[in-house]
């Protein structure tokens, strides 16, 4: 399973190369992982307020063209990784079908305030669209260094 | 009194303009702010700490020449505004002693999720350093219509 | 005329306050603004391709109510005062039908980089659509003091 | 060599866990990278003036622990790869000596809006601070895939 959002390059997401800013990208891929928990029934905030958090411990972005303001972006996101206690996104960042950027992130799974295993509902819905490492990445590539 | 800090500009904090991005001001003046309260000896982590905030509900800014990549900027806060539930913030923003900015912040005081009156030992110390509507703001400026 | 935007407010843009931060509002009207210049036929990108700018020379926020993670907001925008040298939008961001907040920019027309007419045909286009001060700010209120 | 910047963290770099939002780190690195070409004699400012510029093309970061509002940052930058076209940079941000984060940056060098081999005297100020790849990173880690 993959989850797409479209979104529009904000002004304020341009830096003084005339394009966004590369810690941008690490929120684009943070609204398309929203959408991708909604999108399978676990609404992030809802997530939180049972206490449990799944903060980024490792996140990966490779740049290969620049977005720019007005621009309309699409998001992909799948779940890549899964075990017990983390879980792995991976990311496409395309305007018009053309790849501009590709990442991915790693979580931990918390609760409360400590690391914790996943709980078991959250568990059995993740592996159900858990679709392993996509988008061709390499072997070498920490995407599969879990 | 009044506090001054001292920042440089970043790279993400410009736009495509080549300039400093109007949002990010509302940031430089809320570390101003949080400097001048840890020099009066209140931390605001430690006003935190006790359940005690002071969100924005004004917000105000005149922009008048820009400021750029890579400049030292000074930011200057006064307490300009003290009444048992809000206070008021002015700053000037200034690069070399010339002008780029000013602005102002209200504050409600807010005890846990509602609003409330200053704590008294607070609202003591903040006495101590009010000065007044600063700057020289004419009366016609929001500033003063406490 | 009005412009509406509609847009979820995302993680990052929430503070340990567990809010969105006042600095983000800067960027919710500009998106708005922007969306309402692409409406009337004044594609923003295209305007600054032209080497015409409209810089923000001020900024008001007042803040009624605050916005979490998730909710899906709509911001207005219209056309509020419009001068030949500058012009000015004011604001409504509300949830629901509910105002969470409302605010204004004033702009000055920059072609390169100095202050300048508005082009001709601009004008034309945002005279038509010019509305007067909307949403009952009162006469006191900074929007006034054209 | 490697340069270091201490910084203090904003109120808004924080998120609702209550820690710096992860896209901030880049925006830190960045920082520490500047103030690195500064301390070598090129500051990036004066980089740009000429028309070269060093785009991110990857970004890896690993956080170990969070960082929190108020919170003094130390960012250690070093200079680990360098070939003629492209540049990497890594990074530590402690607090107090304890390790919260660490990562890489890979630039291209592009003159005017082309991908292009790094000019000579850039390339020969950058060679004499080349350390390697520093902190102690495994091979299988993405820095060394150069």
């Amino acid at each position: 399973m993959e989850s797409v959002i479209r979104l529009k390059v904000r002004y304020a997401e341009t830096d003084q190369m005339g394009v966004v800013h590369h810690s941008v990208y690490a929120v684009y891929l943070e609204a398309a992982r929203v959408e991708f928990l909604e999108a399978i029934g676990l609404p992030y905030a809802q997530v939180e307020a049972r206490g449990v958090y799944f903060p980024v411990v490792e996140l990966g972005l490779t740049f290969r063209a620049p977005a720019r303001f007005g621009d309309v972006l699409e998001v992909r996101a799948r779940l890549s990784g899964l075990s017990p206690r983390d879980l792995r996104f991976a990311y496409r960042v395309e305007r018009e079908g053309a790849l501009l950027a590709e990442g991915f992130t790693r979580h931990l799974c918390q609760v409360g305030s400590r690391a914790a295993r996943i709980p078991e509902d959250l568990y059995r819905l993740l592996s159900k669209v858990y679709s392993g490492p996509p988008f061709g990445y390499s072997p070498a590539y920490p995407l599969t260094r879990q």
